[in-house]
């Protein structure tokens, strides 16, 4: 049976009442009047203001029998339905499409905390819990979840399995993807997948959880997650060191690792150019980099290292002390006499905040084309290196602003058009030949076009031209398998 | 076009010659004589002796092409594949059945290393590589491929993954699946998946790799892997610590976590019974038992940890002790005082002896149910109480041994027939039953009845009853998406 759309809007509305759906104002659901709801313009525009939709309604259920009501409404009635958490996507994955055909299913109502296991170092926790709730809920246990990312105020930890997030602990942490142990999801047909299990080990069967993370909301909608807690480490230390080139940074990251091993949480590099826009652009956080202000310039590279120590706080920075003093020191291209090491908490915050301002800094300056690059560490400096050539032979003037977690390698490379113009003027017009180099020049390299944003509407195109036939035919075939009528985030990673 | 079963193997023969395809004698090839082939019975039976099945042939390709070639010529004449390492499974996962018309698909030939990058901490690899090989291949680099199981000498790199393998040190460093990048597939099509990526991060698209590892070869034959390394620590220190309760060693697990985060390599657990076991069977190396040989008995419980450093042995030794002094000491329990701590390698190669003869130990007092349960660590002490009370009160005089990776939640509960007894006397006519009151008590505590081992055909029935129905559909949805003609080993996991 096919219901059609204003009578499936009628259940909904019926079924999970004016705080369970928003229906657009003008065309309320015939069984009640339209309720006010200020948030809506949120549901419908992405983060970066780079996508605007049109939902036909916005579904807030607050329990799973409200989610799998909604779907097996929905896809009753073809009605596609986009699964939503804290709408913080950057590749435009979570906004509905403009035909305002699709329905928003926002998760942020379930957001409650089920159960904290100390011994078994696990959570549970419902998809809408933002990501700061869930690392402060772990906290208050004196556990950590280490997942860590700029977002975390407003993502919620469904969007972040569901885009397989990654952020600054990687490195030590893995993704989200190895922060979870098990998933609630509601499938295409309605059903409950109940498998929130804690378990660190459990071989019976193919691994549905590692499929729907990352899925992006196109093969269910994850309801409930058991997640991986660690110890609190003790203490932590932090550093900015300068470098003379991207080699010379990445045989620190292999003599850290040697040396620092697990304690090693952080390896992040920021180049000379977003340095440069982040003293222009937030002169209140740069104060860490006046350090070097007796040079002419800022380094071409400086490097954020961050150790943590299960011991003390002295350990942690004795550990990384030592590694400056000792092998760091003997590897050439790398200024370990200017390190700045943060003797307390607030300065270590002041050294994390020149890395997390960069995007802002970056976005202040305007538009620019970006690129969320994966690569072995080996290849990254060939890699930028040819791109410093290439890009401002092709384009006079074009500035390349590369950081990001180099321990991963993992860096976003944007091109920024050259100083005084705008992007529109610039580099807009040109952004499909930037992204072509750029990305030919990974793909050469054994590298990806995204290693944590995801592919969601903006990648979409370039994730068909740039994956082999034999893997698209096996994601569309496992697409078609579990999600036969399109009901979920259609036109979104496998388009 | 389907091809007759005997023009299909000699298609092969054409292609693969004498060494590349093995035919039982008499029914040789009509293109050429029957090889002699000592290896045959091996490829045929499985490891415990438990399962013996007839091929049709054994191939041995020794290159991805005649992998493909094998795969496509069997996919048109509707012959079986069952794939191929070491053949070391431990539930029947790799042997062929009764029928003799499934093909044996070694991999044991294609056993190349094929690159180790050192700065990116990854090497590439042939999925035939022993183990064994794999780890030495790192080493040599300087470097560390942390898994190790009992049958490293023998099983394959491909097999590991194919079943998502454990072992000791999977509390620091993961699974199978957790030490795996990228990998190379022959799909039920004969097409072959290429995604050889080293990379820590990539989020484009489903996650294929995640689906092959575990699927016990039957979704498609893993032909390469790209494996993640970790530097070599420079030193570790090992401890027995006897223990007065479950609940204790448990206790002592989330202390040892906390002050030793991720130098904390290994927590394994061996009770009473398996370490009396050991000193009746295996004399010659339960040498470090006899520390407590003053005692009337053995402690209930002893614990196995072994804790590592970056910097040095002196470190590991110096920080293991202090949580033995320390935290370790004010926890009620466990006997810190009477711990046996290795002082140098050789013993710390004598503790783990202990640890790893008590398979061989158990095996030479006779047959017995085994299980490879696994279950959060805070459900275990609870879970373990239960069954010694219930197992000898249903069947008077029958024996729990109980050991295993207490660090992972993952214990091998063995129950053995009273003394005196053999199993075929014993237990034999009871394993339903035991193993039904078993996986009940596990499966009510949220655990799973296949930690590390995983189905293959011993478990596959009981997979059936114990998984929900919205998991089992999907697993078959997704295996009749990827291989809908069911080439890949029929019968295996998912009956």
């Amino acid at each position: 049976m096919t219901l059609s759309r204003q009578p499936a809007l009628d259940a909904l509305a019926q079924r999970l009442g004016p705080q369970g759906l928003w229906q657009r104002p003008g065309a309320e659901a015939s069984t009640g009047a339209a309720p006010a709801f200020d948030g809506w313009p949120a549901h419908e525009q992405d983060w970066r203001g780079r996508y605007r939709g049109r939902a036909l309604a916005i579904a807030r259920p607050a329990s799973v029998d409200e989610v799998v009501f909604v779907v097996q409404v929905c896809a009753q009635a073809g009605i596609p339905v986009v699964p939503q958490g804290g709408n913080t996507s950057l590749v435009g994955g979570s906004v509905p499409d403009e035909t305002g055909l699709q329905l928003v299913l926002s998760l942020q109502r379930m957001n409650q905390v089920f159960a904290v296991d100390p011994v078994n170092l696990s959570m549970t926790v419902q998809a809408g819990c933002l990501l700061a709730t869930v690392q402060e809920s772990a906290r208050a246990q004196g556990l950590l979840f280490p997942l860590s990312l700029a977002a975390e105020g407003s993502c919620t930890i469904g969007g972040n399995l569901a885009t397989n997030a990654g952020g600054t602990q990687v490195l030590r942490y893995g993704t989200a993807r190895e922060l979870c142990l098990g998933l609630q999801v509601v499938t295409a047909q309605g059903e409950v997948l109940d498998q929130l299990t804690a378990l660190r080990k459990n071989n019976t069967g193919y691994d549905l959880r590692d499929l729907f993370i990352g899925s992006e909301g196109t093969l269910g909608v994850i309801t409930a997650a058991t997640l991986r807690l660690h110890p609190l480490p003790r203490g932590s230390a932090t550093c900015l060191l300068p470098c003379t080139t991207l080699a010379a940074a990445v045989a620190a990251l292999t003599s850290a690792r040697e040396h620092l091993d697990a304690g090693l949480t952080a390896f992040e590099v920021m180049g000379q150019l977003p340095l440069q826009l982040l003293q222009a652009h937030a002169p209140q956080v740069a104060a860490p980099l006046s350090a070097w202000a007796g040079s002419a310039t800022l380094p071409p590279w400086v490097l954020l290292i961050e150790h943590q120590s299960a011991t003390s706080a002295d350990m942690a920075q004795q550990q990384l002390t030592q590694w400056l003093c000792g092998p760091a020191a003997g590897l050439s291209g790398l200024h370990t006499e200017q390190a700045v090491v943060a003797h307390a908490e607030a300065q270590a915050q002041a050294l994390w905040a020149v890395r997390e301002h960069i995007p802002l800094a970056e976005k202040a300056e305007g538009l620019m084309v970006k690129h969320d690059i994966g690569l072995p560490t080996s290849a990254i400096p060939a890699f930028v290196e040819a791109m410093q050539q290439v890009i401002p032979a092709r384009w006079p003037g074009a500035r390349i602003v590369c950081f990001g977690h180099l321990g991963d390698g993992n860096l976003h490379f944007n091109v920024q058009p050259p100083e005084g113009q705008r992007h529109a003027e610039g580099m807009a017009a040109f952004e499909p030949e930037v992204n072509a180099l750029v990305f030919d020049a990974v793909c050469e390299r054994a590298g990806t076009i995204s290693a944590e944003h995801g592919i969601g509407a903006l990648r979409a195109q370039e994730l068909q031209r740039r994956t082999s036939p034999v893997a698209l035919r096996l994601m569309r075939a496992i697409r078609q398998s579990i999600d036969p009528q399109g009901v979920f985030n259609p036109g979104r990673l496998l388009p």
